[in-house]
C-alpha cells in the first residue's frame, strides 16, 4: 500500500462563503477524497471496504488554515499515512495552491463492522507503512 | 395526514456562496425538510419508513427563483401536498422572507423498497387527501 | 463560444445520503460545473465575470431523475447551451454513468450586476449560439 | 457578551453518509451555527459585523468524535467562549444527544478587514470573558 498521494482538486463555487473563500469545514471533505484516492491508487477500493461490511469512522480531525483559498483555484492535496496503529489509522494533509501551504490537516480513523464493533486495521495497511 | 405545513428556517453562512446568497442547489434540502416535518406533524415520521424498509426517491425536482436570500434571513417554508396517485406524492413549495415570496418549487416522489422496487403510496397518505 | 462541453465526475462520499445514493440536490452543483468548464473550455473564465462585476443568477432550475448514482462512482456530464436569449441562456444537462442516462436537467440563468440590475447577454455567448 | 450558549439542532437528511452518520465535516457547521447564535443571543449580529467590513476567519479546527449522530436525532449544542486573546477568539463546542456527549470540537477565530489585515477582538467580546 502506497503511503504517499496526490491530487487536485477545483475549487467548487458552492463550497466557498459569502466572505469569498473555501469554507473551512470543506477541507475535510477534501481529506477524506485524498485518502479514497490514496487508497484506489495502492489498488483497493473503500467502496468494496464497504460492500464487504468495513467502514472507516473517524475519531478525531484537525485542521491549521494559514492561508485562504478562492473559487475556482486548482489546488493540490498530498496525503501521507502518519502512523498506523493495531486498531487506528492516521494521515496527514498538506493542501497547495502552487508551492503556498494553504492548510495542513490530520485526521485520525477506525474500522468498525456493521454492528459498529472497533475492527483491526488490516494487514496490507501495515505492510505500506513500517 | 396534514396536507399543508409550515416551518421556519435561519439561512445559514455556507449555504450562502461568494455572491453572497443562498446557493441555488439548496432549497431542495430546505424542500426535504419541509416535507420531513410535514411527516412529522401528521404524526409520523420518515425515519421510522427507511426503517421499516421504505425509501422515498426523488424522480423530478424543480423549482423557480423570484428574489434571492441571504445569509441570516429567517425564511419561511410553507410545504403543500399537491397531488397524490397510486405511485406518486407531488409537494409545493413556497418559501417566504416575511411576506416576500422568495421562491416556489415543486418535487415528485416515489417510494420503493430495499430492492429499488416502486412501492404503492400508503392508504394514510391518500386519505388526508382527497 | 462552445455549444457543448463534457466533463468526468467522481460521486463523493458526503454527497450521498443515508439511502446510499447521490442526493437529488447535488446534481445542481454539478451541473454548474459543468457550466463552469464548458465556459472555461471556450477560453474564458466565470469568476473573471465575477471580478468584473458581472454575476449569474439561476432564475430556473429543474431535474428529471432516471437511475440513482452511487458513491464513488465515475460519471459523465454533458452541457449544452440550449437557448440563449437577450437576458437569458439556458443550458441543458445529461448526466451518465457509462452509458447510462442517470438524470437529465436544466438551467436557465440571467446576469446582474453587483446591484442587481439584469445585463445584457454578452455577445459572445451569442455568436457561438446561433 | 455570553460565555456560553446552547442550540438545538435536527440532524438533515444529506448530512448524513451512505455509512448512515452524520458527516463528520458537518460538525464545523453545526459549531459556526453555535457561535452565530452565543453572537445573537448576546444581542449583536455576526451579518452586522461583515456589513460593516469585519470577517471572522478560522485559523484552526478541531473534533474528537465520541459517539455517532444518526439522521433525524435532535442534537444539543453548547457553545463556550474558552479564551480570549488580543487578536483571536477560542470556542469549544460540546455536541449532545439527551445526556450522551457525541462529540467535543475547538475552533479558534482571528477577525479580519476586507483586505484581509488582522483586526483587534472587540472590547465587548473581551468584557464578557474575564
Amino acid at each position: 500500500m502506497l503511503t504517499e498521494h496526490e491530487i487536485e482538486i477545483r475549487v467548487r463555487y458552492p463550497e466557498c462563503d459569502p466572505g469569498g473563500f473555501l469554507h473551512h469545514s470543506r477541507v475535510f471533505v477534501y481529506f477524506e477524497m485524498g485518502r479514497t484516492e490514496l487508497h484506489r491508487a495502492s489498488g483497493d477500493n473503500y467502496r468494496r471496504w464497504e460492500d464487504g461490511g468495513l467502514y472507516a469512522v473517524v475519531v478525531q480531525a484537525e485542521c491549521r488554515y494559514l492561508k485562504p483559498a478562492r473559487y475556482d483555484d486548482l489546488l493540490r492535496l498530498r496525503t501521507i499515512v502518519h502512523r498506523v496503529t493495531s486498531v487506528k489509522i492516521e494521515h496527514e494533509y498538506l493542501l497547495y495552491r502552487d508551492q503556498e501551504l494553504l492548510c495542513r490537516g490530520r485526521v485520525v480513523l477506525a474500522l468498525v463492522d456493521r454492528e459498529g464493533r472497533i475492527q483491526p486495521i488490516p494487514e496490507e495497511v501495515h505492510r505500506g507503512h513500517s
